[in-house]
């Protein structure tokens, strides 16, 4: 297991130095399956669509379904199948990273597959890591996953809308997850709706433009 | 890969057969985080008090959490903290079986790690794996994370209550699960409010006499 982590870290640096070289930034989407990962980045794209260059990699288990959803906005997608494994690593996005244009891509989004812990085991060499989380998971995720909640540059706390009919405990959350990263940027959004993104688009702008 | 599947099975047909021989049954509950394992199994702990006598092992990534939960009811739990890993294994049951007096047992549940992928690779030695999905997290379940719902002997469709916020669409659910899994007997509960369970409490019951 730690060789496998080791070379895992060693292309994710090779990755990590390519992308800065070329100037593209690479955002790792990781969540639960059903947060809302490809909702947000379905919207993400039709409010993207004329001002940057985007590219996505879609990790799924077996299937293409949030390939298909995501072909309209007319971007290049690239779909790696991990065939029963559970988290993508960054050999796969090696190979991937080939079928790009990168001199012509500004942002290049992963969603990685559906699973809040061995995805935030193997570094892709992303530019930084997007957990998506929702309230009807209930509010105890951040102290039940640390390691994604620690290492993640931006936290999207998703269907807001659902709040009123759970049992989730917004002040519980916010406080564990304080507890495990004290400054993450935190985004509450119904995604289905489009709405709460305004702080997502002002983030990720910023970063494009840092 | 293949040699770890292979011991892990080796020993799960051990368990089989150990639990076999003391009439023990043991249900294997899968899910995606916060889909409601842990709800399920305190609304089962509840309704079974005086008839059943049930233990219950608690896997975890790193936390107590759920265990903690669990406690009121007076059962005993075995904890297992997987430390990193995404899923239970047949060895760590093996170890927690020595914890319980098996001939003081008629019903085992284990909650697995929360994730829909690597917990269906493993066969824990249980009598059955129960899926449980809920409608927040989408209707394409079934038909992204096949193994678990082709392999579930029981599916529990949770948090029917949120149903008409979200854009769940129950008729492509029940047609994929189909697919896949064409007689799998599926409840549809809510349960927070403990709603829907009547099936699943008759099928335990049903399974427990046969």
């Amino acid at each position: 297991m730690k060789r496998v982590l080791d070379r895992n870290q060693d292309k994710a640096e090779q990755i990590r130095s390519l992308l800065k070289d070329r100037h593209v930034r690479m955002y790792n989407l990781i969540s639960s399956p059903g947060a809302g990962k490809t909702t947000l980045l379905e919207q993400t794209c039709r409010h993207l669509g004329g001002s940057l260059k985007v590219g996505i990699i879609e990790g799924d288990v077996y299937t293409d379904r949030d390939a298909q959803r995501l072909k309209q906005y007319g971007f290049p997608i690239v779909l790696i199948n991990t065939e029963g494994g559970c988290h993508l690593d960054s050999n796969s996005i090696d190979g991937a990273l080939k079928e790009f244009d990168l001199d012509e891509m500004d942002l290049l989004f992963v969603e990685n597959v559906g699973n809040l812990v061995c995805p935030s085991h193997f570094d892709l060499g992303e530019t930084a890591k997007i957990a998506v989380v929702s309230t009807s998971e209930g509010d105890d995720k951040p102290i039940k996953y640390p390691m994604l909640f620690r290492d993640a540059r931006v936290v999207v706390l998703n269907k807001m809308d659902l709040l009123e009919y759970t049992n989730f405990n917004y002040d519980a959350f916010v406080k564990d997850l304080r507890q495990v990263n004290p400054n993450v940027p935190l985004f509450e959004t119904s995604l289905t709706r489009g709405e709460g993104l305004d702080g997502w688009y002002r983030w990720l702008e910023g970063e494009t433009n840092a």
